[in-house]
């Protein structure tokens, strides 16, 4: 059995981190599923739906979901390692290509720092596997 | 009759950013509505509906719905000046307070720099007239 | 007498601010100098040198310099309400135009947040009046 | 003889990418070194001088230094793929933990993005190999 890593210990188990992410409504409406989680990264699958569409052509997803998608990771990859719901503080985010309907998107969001008072979390959402949109987030980590 | 400001000339009809506005399917899942429009500003409202909700507690709608209004707004923002509609380059949201479920939510964007290239806004989201974010977007303005 | 209002208490004089400004040798070097300050504002100027300047044909200043004196901007505004030296957590800057070396270089920064772990702060940098960049920072308010 | 990777062919001689950043005031009074470059890659030195510390008790290097560094890192690892210099449209810089006088500051930018409008870079500082600050940076590169 492996010795856990320094701050690798167990903060919050996959069940309560998969009950975190199913339960709130826009979560729900999303349909946003856990795919994978680790100390300080998860991987997060948000399904299409017609609503997403930022164009008549329906030929795009809106960017501001992509954000929101990406906000989340960023979040849960937070989450993994103090173990609780944090706020954002902040949210950058870069497009590089457009998310058509067609493909399979899913955010990775992975932890930069983890600090006692604020924590940082890189993520990339694909479509299909291309890099659609890099993201940085800030999210308040002090004890309440 | 006033003479135009420079770059001030109509360049897009209420009408058609109004249509603009409410066309695309997620615009219309959020209910989003053009209250004011001129030349390098708009404010627009987003009505409250439980699936913005962001936690099990209806404590609050979430983070990335107000980063899709203020995309949005910021957009706008741009489009009354270059007269159809741009992608976002890049999007920064600082969250300055929750955006409680009753709020009456408003986002105004204000362009800070038309460019030739790229085109800069920034933008308030308000609730009940209580500042809860400010954003800056950037925006792709080159002739395609 | 006015009743001051909430959170206006000076907690820093001028002088404790003036000193803090110009101590550093960063600042020295750069000659930096607070023209205005209230609770929540300052105005400060970068004079010019020559070691500022980006290019080879002595055409701009160099981006990175201006980024530091938003950065300072932004820094003192938040001081003016906290009363001690505060750490960026980040800063976001957007360029405008270039800065011309006969340019007469001011940086305003404006307190958009009080917080008790975060505050945010818009800067302007200006040459000869004209917007050359804005910038937004977040620096670290917890009591230590 | 390899063939080259689309987009891989050479734009820039080493020589040539080292003149763009000797020669500037501000990077000879820096004493800014290219210690690595490929495409859309590049690792550059910093050395240290008294001028560049934030503080009296001389404990930390000023963040805005290292802002200019990282804006220098990811432009220069756009120049590598486009073959001329490029102005900074957006910055944005997360600190991580403070530069300490004593260490060895090198900052590594890799493109994300090669755009025909803009390119997208992200940029590590590290002291001492410790991981100083993370940013990520826009670059205009349209041909003119």
């Amino acid at each position: 059995m492996p010795t856990p890593r320094k701050g690798n210990v167990e903060k919050i188990s996959t069940e309560e981190l998969t009950r975190l992410l199913v339960t709130p409504p826009l979560h729900q409406w999303l349909g946003l599923e856990l795919k994978e989680a680790e100390h300080g990264r998860v991987v997060i699958r948000m399904p299409y739906r017609q609503e997403l569409l930022a164009d008549v052509d329906s030929s795009y997803i809106h960017g501001g979901m992509l954000a929101t998608l990406a906000d989340v990771a960023g979040d849960f990859a937070v989450i993994t390692g103090v173990g609780f719901a944090v706020p954002t503080i902040d949210l950058r985010v870069d497009y590089l290509r457009p998310a058509r309907p067609d493909m399979e998107l899913m955010a990775e969001g992975n932890v930069v720092k983890f600090g006692r008072q604020v924590s940082v979390a890189d993520v990339q959402v694909t479509g299909d596997g291309k890099q659609l949109l890099v993201a940085r987030g800030l999210y308040s980590t002090a004890v309440r």
